[in-house]
């Protein structure tokens, strides 16, 4: 462990503790680092040179060329679509409306979507729609406002848009560009893998992912258009934080609760990325193990340790960063407790 | 690392890793420990003498004093309801119906369950009541069967069932008697956690939860009343395997296609404990990180690795044990695989 006066490097990961009655039951270890938009090394906790997969914690810099195409200007894209453009959503009716609206303004419906159908994630909306007796779409699937972007933009380009989850088709190659800008890496030899939604997903040092959402918060390097882009998501981002997640979701109450302070996004496998624009920083972290509870936990501790916490953040994420576990009868029975550990931060 | 003639004992954790395309996405940690009935140790991996809580995985030894009170022939429980008395179920028709059923023939009903309600988690289960209108009952709750054998037992013996749930009701009692029989510890000192159900879980340390299933499966050393329970909880869980979890769920698949060569239950958190009658071992299990879908991986591992792994078990049981993991188009984007790392097994 080594301690400098602006940095802080601890070989050993986050530790989550899961407590259950007197006893810890399970742990998590995230790995975790803080740059700035040079990918100047702030904080560090584990290995952060392997590749992680960035999932859906990379949506806000995907959704850039919906931006710089022009597209969402041609196309009257909203705030409220942008932020939806930028999501994992729960496939609550607020979604999937949006989404069959944006879709129809294009002149495309929900067949054209090739991230494939699921029920909402949001139990309630499942339930709701059972009720119905109606069955899921790709309308609901998660990632189907991304996916609407991605059309938007291919239309507006005059493309073929099918087919455009495939590594060759000009939408990915867009998004592939774009990381490669954000990252300083060249992905076309990186690991890759196939996203939930179909699209390829690439395997990114955890520190280049915190140096790509470092930029993000903090473009002023990277031109006028870009930086005027990245600062329109942001703000589409804290206008409309219902749409980035829905229902029970960190992603919202972060996002909804921070003003603007904090952009975060979250990715399966337990990837949370977090832009602190006011201090011009970017957060990459990764549950070992990929579960969710571990990460969301870790955020929490890391924007306290960074002084972004609010009272209202800390009201309206305490379900996820500080949670208290219930069993069915809702008796409390245990809680999680992040530890930086040795840090001496 | 230590091998002997026939103990294999590895510090290290057994290593579940989760691929996506040509990367290692995620990896689980699993504690694994196997031994006889006496406590002798054939296999390690990981840690073994720090405590674990039980939770659901113990429920088949739970299920004794409804054997041995005398509960079980005075109100003629059957085979199935047997199993469904170790079960954490899946909340659907077969289930409820059974747990229903059964409350009534003891002049009780839902309404006396402790166990709190829940949805099904079988989710066309859950989607079907929603599509009825209904909400769930106690009798969803995935331990219904469990508390209806408790209520059982404690009508049987005069007993106010009220407050079955609490450590100091006879029925909790009981319990911790037969737990410490089991384990060989006194546990009105260990570490003890409140359940999902609302019962009490003590923490045990893996290799004496091993020690106990390994019990299970070979009674013979337990007199003659406790060895015959024992037999009869195991061929009710071989006979009946989809009442001891449902739809889509490991501990079906295996009770169902081993043939009474293994008797294994899950609990949360990612325990695993099977009984192995033919061999008279016992295997406890623990995934680090509480992930459900490590255990299962290593436990199909284990399994094959003692022989007891059959070609109808294989074809049952992969969809856990050597899951491909497809995304919402079906496409086949990753795997996950057990290493018995360095173990020369």
């Amino acid at each position: 462990m080594t301690k400098t006066s602006d940095t802080f490097i601890s070989e050993n990961p986050l530790t989550i503790d899961v407590w259950r009655g007197n006893m810890v039951e399970s742990r998590h270890q995230v790995h975790a680092v803080v740059t700035d938009a040079d990918g100047g090394l702030l904080r560090q906790w584990g290995t952060i040179d392997d590749p992680v997969y960035l999932r859906s914690a990379i949506k806000p810099v995907q959704a850039l060329p919906l931006i710089e195409s022009g597209a969402a200007d041609a196309f009257s894209v909203s705030e409220k679509e942008l932020s939806l453009a930028c999501a994992s959503h729960t496939g609550e009716d607020i979604h999937v409306e949006a989404v069959t609206a944006w879709l129809d303004r294009i002149g495309l419906s929900v067949n054209d979507l090739e991230c494939g159908a699921h029920w909402p994630s949001y139990r309630p909306a499942e339930r709701a729609l059972a009720a119905k007796g109606q069955e899921p779409t790709a309308a609901n699937n998660n990632c189907s406002g991304k996916h609407t972007g991605f059309l938007t933009t291919s239309v507006h380009l005059g493309e073929n848009p099918k087919g455009y989850i495939n590594l060759d088709h000009p939408v990915q190659k867009r998004i592939q560009k774009i990381l490669e800008d954000f990252t300083d890496l060249d992905l076309s030899n990186a690991p890759m893998g196939i996203d939930g939604c179909s699209i390829p997903t690439f395997g990114v040092p955890l520190k280049n992912a915190a140096m790509a959402i470092a930029r993000f918060a903090n473009p002023e390097k990277l031109g006028a258009d870009r930086a005027a882009a990245c600062l329109r998501i942001q703000n589409a981002i804290a206008a409309y934080p219902e749409m980035i997640a829905g229902s029970d979701r960190l992603c919202t109450a972060l996002n909804g609760s921070a003003k603007g302070t904090v952009i975060a996004k979250v990715g399966a496998e337990g990837v949370y990325l977090a832009a602190l624009p006011t201090l011009g920083l970017g957060i990459a972290m990764k549950t070992a193990d990929g579960n969710t509870r571990g990460v969301e936990a870790a955020l929490g501790s890391l924007l306290d340790h960074f002084g972004l916490m609010t009272d209202e953040m800390k009201a309206a994420m305490s379900e996820f960063t500080n949670p208290v576990l219930e069993n069915w009868n809702k008796f409390k029975v245990g809680k999680i407790e992040t530890h930086l550990e040795g840090s001496g931060l």
